[in-house]
Parts: C-alpha cells; structure tokens; sequence
C-alpha cells in the first residue's frame, strides 16, 4: 500500500476502493494479469478518462500498481494489498466463530445437564 | 446479507460500511459477542446518536442483525457476511498469485534455456 503511516486510512481507502461493481470488475480483470487503461477501456466499453478514474482511486488505495514499459503504462494488481485486506477481515470473523463455538458447547452442557437433572 | 436480489449492491453496501474506523472498531467489538447500542457507546466516549448511525449502516449492509431480548436490543455480527467478502477478495487474489507464479516459472525456464545456450 502506498502510505505506511496510517494504517487506518489505507484500510478506509482500500475497502471504499472495492465497494463499487466496476472497480470490482476492473480488479477481476487485472486479477488475470497486467493491462493498459486502453486494454481495460475496451471490454468494459467505457471511455478511457472513465476507466483512468477508476483505476486512479484503485491506485491511491494501493490494490494496483503501474510500471512503465516503453510507451505503455500496464496496470498490475497488488495481491499482497488484497490479502491484508482479508486479513482484517478474518480475525474478526473467526474471533466471532469462536465465540459462537463456545456458545454452542455452553448450551450443549446446559441441555446435558438438564437432562441428567430430569433422569433422577 | 439483507438483500438477496442484487449481489452487487450487497458488495457495494457491505465494502462501503467496512470503509470506516469507527465502524470497523464495532466491529471488532461485536466479534467477541453482542452488545446494545448503550454498551458500545461508553467504551468508545461517543453519543449513542452517533453509535446509533454506524449500527444502522453495518445492519443495513448485512454484517450485522438486532435481536430483542427483553428491553435491550443487542446487536450480534455475523461472520458469514464478513466471510462473504473474503471469499470475493480471495478469488481474485488467488488468481493473482497463481499468475505470478506462472509468470516466474517463465522466467525460470527462460534464465535455464540461456544458461543452457550459453554452455553450447
């Protein structure tokens, strides 16, 4: 990602990056390897100051990069910035399994113990 | 997710609603168990008006539901919403790095050939 200083404004910047279908599709795309804002124009049929945009606020969230290649300037999808973003995610995720886990088995010895109650 | 209808939208709602400190800090809160909009406001010295706001958007992007239990209405996160999102990144993120990978092996078999080449 492009700014290490503040962590939670990357976050704010990258999750707002994904939440809108045609950069979603723009990343589909560039998931499948590197292109030009000409390349992405095409298939999307949007206009090339349209993709450039998009592929600008793709770019300050630090989910692409872009290289130069002679006259081209491909865009590259930055994997690594995806997986933190998912990284977020899942500890929260799995911190709320666990306690629904651990929910599950309190009610389980619950029941158990009511039933041994009712057997005596 | 609320809304079954439009997959895109829910995306839409879900990145955006997670594009913020605050809400992610409830969220990370509501991962270790539910909590009434009272109870979140006091650790985060916040007016409950403006917790309120928040819960309203992660409700209505699906990551989190309201139960009622009495007078309270606790708020409960549901880690398949969030699991939902992680399954979007990750497919394109995966695929990203297997392109990477191919992408290597290329140039590996290509630095071989040289070398070989240059035996000769």
């Amino acid at each position: 990602m492009l700014d290490d200083e503040n962590p939670e404004a990357q976050l704010d910047r990258a999750f707002l990056a994904l939440a809108d279908p045609v950069r979603r599709r723009l990343i589909a795309r560039l998931s499948r390897g590197p292109a030009t804002v000409n390349e992405l124009a095409e298939p999307f049929s949007m206009t090339k100051q349209g993709v450039s945009k998009h592929i600008q606020v793709l770019e300050a969230a630090g989910l692409i990069t872009r290289t130069r290649d002679g006259q081209r300037r491909p865009c590259h999808l930055d994997p690594a910035a995806l997986e933190a973003l998912t990284a977020w995610i899942d500890t929260h995720r799995l911190v709320a399994e666990r306690q629904f886990r651990r929910l599950d088995d309190v009610l389980e010895t619950m029941k158990r113990d009511t039933m041994k109650a009712g057997e005596k």
